[in-house]
């Protein structure tokens, strides 16, 4: 969370960090602000809010500065306020600093400051941060200043315990910024005449499609005409310079009012892209190339654990449920956060799978180093082509999912299931399922973005019942089995862009504890799919009904769900059990988001949110 | 849920009647109602609400009758009104009947008995049945008017497809009650001069403590000198009568105001119960009678599965964690009703444990069965000796806390951990923990009553705290590793009881989603042990108060967790990791319950909920 941008070149920079942190706004948005260096002066900007409140402040000084740093913040450490604001100045004035991460030891390093005679204004880590390296700078002797600066990062990265992304300009330096890694990520773009570092490309796609992605450890110097990468140990690095495959344009809204909603629409198009290319020539199975695993490896394996964080999680419980039908390998699924403390035991022949939208979750990013440090093969799905899990991970399925800029996931978590439910297919095809089996899976996938279409198409009714249920303050979600999962990502959704209290359940532990919160005041959104268990599905509508709670049921069991059986019914079809997770997302995305637009949330920078967690 | 009581002796049936009713109110309490038989007619008075509203109509009325049947409800099908509670007279006037379960074909044996001429005054698929044994009655020919009403019940029962008991009268039957039990628990109580059946011995303990425990499928007739039982495929059953080792004086309030108080405070003895007799002589492993496996069987297993509902789920998640960390088995945690229907892949090896408090537990009965038509070996933890649990599992532990009266579990959750942790240990030290390992883990245990006393003594503090929050409408609570469940059954308990909408969450997940919810609006509950991952939950706490959450943290951490670092501050003694959890949960009890008595709810008997879920 948190973005850092930092430009040197020969425009004005205002202009160009303000719009990279109005794009790497939806990763953090409690406070912004920005450092511009020109005459051996820095000038620091800072204002609470979203980015256009300090874009404001900026305009009308209108400083012809050619370099500077920038940051929009999520704060972790002290309240949200100006001072609290990145980026911070050392006590003397000479350098600035933004930082991404949190710094653990910062209350011992502060009083050493302090004794030192340095004094602070911020209770923030960051502020520690800025002091100590310019402490250092003064302390060092040798070389000139751009040479000493780099040995103040150098030895301050030594000292401080935690995670870090940064930028760091120094009035000594007119024209170069300094950055570091270690547990937040931080990329170059290697621009024509200017270079940029930022905490995501997106900050400086369209100027550049050059990039370069730090490793932790890695510290870089950037001016305008030139970069060079080396390691807290002094090592230099060779860059590999990517390419990014994708333009602004696809992160921009077009005629859709929040990129939330622009990505619920672009789902058909999504799970194209994700299944494009990967099914056998026959049909019958499904085909990674990126796993690199043999056959004989993946018959090894006999159980499978994942780990993921939030929406997330709600896609490998999923996985768990597709993997364990059709594949009929035992499946876990373990929060990241829980994992990498906990020293779970595991058979040897687990295979530890990481999924993550961006790439960067820093809890998932843990476990996955966790998992590969105790000898696991660890695989990855994850959107973010380039990220830190993509490069960490023994090999991995991306998503092509396309950039997903809404806070709230909803192409990437649907993205996700079918490339489990693809993998549960490629699984079982090597075990008990059939050649027809697999064709069946196949067609079913195939079919999938036209489904999902005709849930769309239903919008106008899914807006109208949001509309109708905007103003209560609390839901419940439930479903059974592989619906459990999508009842709690339904929750979840509702709970992250409109703030209200929704919780997902499955719908058998109702009477263990939930139904008590059932009343007028509560209603449900109960997934009821044809199958197996739809009759207690019934059942527990009944009960939430015999006690006055309103039932939303979304369901595709036609004339085995009479009318009159919940207050209002959203239809979806009637399809292969590997993809009705899918199908009954999306009303659930519609319901999340109608609701909040209702009520005038800020659907897609909700309150205290940020995309991409980088901190634990 | 619900309640069955049925007299016939000697007596005033009514009295006996409402005393029974009102033991069994804590299994449901929609309405209440009771039906006697005098001078070949049925009387039915029935009322929603609390069985003190319908105990004011049977005192009224004054009747002599020395035979009746009674039921409190628990809605499931129709809503809660007089008409929809039971008895139900069958629509000929001839008999009554109270059930406990589901009929889940009650619309197609409906539409069957409606084109019979048969009218229906209720929605409820009780009348269905009552209506169905009538018809039958009338069609029987052989035998007298006893053997005809056995033989409707026996036709009846063949063709209900679902779970039931049942109690039923006839006016043709002046001496005579027929039960039956299909997967709701039913016990027979051998009197003097008198017989009782009910779906729980403590209706009628004190009066008699000679039960007979039914078995699904098995049919009972008693009169007042007399009773018989034999099988639905009309074989007769040896009845094996046992005696109840506890009094009726040990479920009474004694000075408290309410059971949930009560047993919160009874841990003490409640926990000295469950470990008496339960460590080896040189004090360095536990033993447990019941289990049945010797130790070679132990040494194949390699992995545990748990399964259970509610609060008790929540036990088995503790369960993972200290059996993980002290045995290095591999342990999995599954919602009962999700695993019976889900035919999840197991290893041969696996062993299988099912806890239930009550042990009638539908969902995790037919979890057990599930498991072992599977041919897996299953264990289980609970605390009602000769429950249906106890009595088909392969072996097994009583919990020993005494009976549990409170609709919100207490005493017998940390009995659960406390038994979870004694198992760990069991399990440790045939693997890896050493001698001196397990004398430290059985000195911790024998240190818990003491220490859980001391945090009983901070009731008045805690209690302080309870009212100053008692208004907020929503709560997060948040742990890591083995606090989480813990925060899980915090979260729980404050929803049973106070209707608060509150929520558990792994303290790592909060910025992935719930963060969304944090406002001056919704305190957080953070459960901050010393340890491992102290600084990440003071973290966790500080990014929470960044925005305005106020902060509950309940902490063993002494110096390292300063004064200022939570809005409110609980202490908890530094203990021994195997004991943590039960430690951190008693200030959580002590916490819903005095918030939910300032809020003036009736917490014994909490809106919507029922003690033994025994049906679906």
């Amino acid at each position: 969370m948190c973005g850092i941008v930092g430009y040197v070149g020969k425009q004005k920079a205002s202009a160009i960090l303000v719009e990279g942190l109005k794009r790497l706004e939806y990763r953090g948005y409690d406070s912004a602000g920005i450092a511009l260096l020109e005459n051996n002066d820095i000038e620091v900007m800072k204002k609470t809010g979203r980015v256009q409140n300090v874009a404001e402040l900026i305009y009308e000084r209108d400083m012809g500065s050619q370099i500077g740093i920038s940051h929009t913040r999520w704060a972790t450490h002290g309240e949200v306020n100006d001072s609290n604001a990145h980026p911070h100045m050392s006590w003397n004035g000479k350098l600035a600093l933004v930082h991404n991460g949190v710094i653990e030891n910062y209350e011992g390093l502060r009083r050493f400051l302090e004794g030192e005679g340095v004094e602070f204004l911020s209770e923030t880590d960051t502020e520690v941060f800025a002091n100590l390296i310019a402490y250092h700078y003064d302390k060092e002797e040798e070389g000139n200043s751009v040479d000493r600066l780099l040995a103040a990062v150098r030895h301050s990265t030594t000292l401080v315990e935690g995670t870090y992304g940064i930028a760091v300009i120094c009035t000594d330096c007119p024209n170069d910024i300094i950055g570091a890694r270690k547990g937040s990520p931080l990329c170059l773009g290697v621009g024509n005449g200017e270079n940029m570092i930022a905490s995501d490309v997106s900050a400086f796609v369209g100027r550049t499609q050059n990039v370069v992605y730090l490793d932790d450890g890695q510290i870089v110097h950037i001016s305008e005409d030139d970069f060079s990468i080396s390691t807290i140990g002094r090592e230099s690095v060779d860059p590999v310079i990517n390419q990014i495959d994708w333009k602004i344009e696809q992160a921009e809204l077009g005629h859709f009012t929040h990129y939330m909603e622009k990505e619920i629409f672009e789902q058909p198009t999504a799970l194209e892209n994700s299944m494009r290319g990967r099914f056998s020539d026959d049909d019958s199975t499904a085909k990674f190339g990126g796993l690199n695993l043999d056959p004989v490896q993946w018959r090894q394996i006999d159980r499978i654990l994942f780990c993921a964080c939030g929406t997330t999680w709600h896609a490998c419980l999923t996985a768990e449920y597709l993997i364990e039908k059709y594949a009929r390998i035992p499946v876990e699924v373990e929060y990241a956060s829980e994992f990498r403390y906990r020293n779970a035991p595991l058979d040897k022949n687990t295979l530890v799978f990481v999924i993550s939208q961006s790439g960067e979750t820093l809890d998932t990013l843990e476990a996955l180093r966790e998992a590969k440090r105790k000898g696991y093969i660890v695989l990855g799905i994850t959107n973010g082509v380039g990220s830190s899990i993509a490069r960490e991970t023994d090999g991995g399925i991306y998503q092509h999912a396309g950039p997903e800029i809404g806070v709230a996931s909803t192409k990437a978590f649907t993205s996700q299931i079918l490339l489990s439910g693809m993998l549960a297919l490629h699984l079982g095809r090597m075990r008990d399922l059939s050649f027809g089996d697999g064709r069946e899976m196949v067609a079913a996938f195939r079919s999938l973005p036209g489904l999902v279409s005709t849930v769309l198409d239903q919008a106008d009714k899914i807006k109208e019942i949001a509309e109708k249920y905007a103003d209560f303050s609390d839901f419940l979600f439930l479903g059974r089995q592989s619906m459990f999962p999508i009842a709690l990502e339904g929750a979840l959704k509702l709970k992250e862009i409109s703030y209200i209290h929704a919780e997902g359940y499955p719908a058998g532990e109702m009477k263990h504890g939930p139904i008590a919160l059932i009343s007028e005041e509560c209603p449900s959104v109960i997934l009821s799919p044809h199958g197996d268990t739809l009759k207690k599905v019934i059942s527990n509508i009944q009960e939430t009904r015999a006690r006055k709670g309103s039932v939303i049921a979304i369901t595709s069991a036609g004339k085995d769900f009479p009318q009159d059986t919940a207050d209002e019914i959203i239809h979806i079809p009637q399809a292969h059990d590997c993809i009705m997770p899918i199908l009954a997302t999306i009303p659930l995305q519609l319901l999340a988001y109608y609701i909040a637009v209702k009520r005038g949330c800020d659907v897609d920078k909700p309150r205290n949110l940020a995309k991409s967690v980088t901190v634990e």
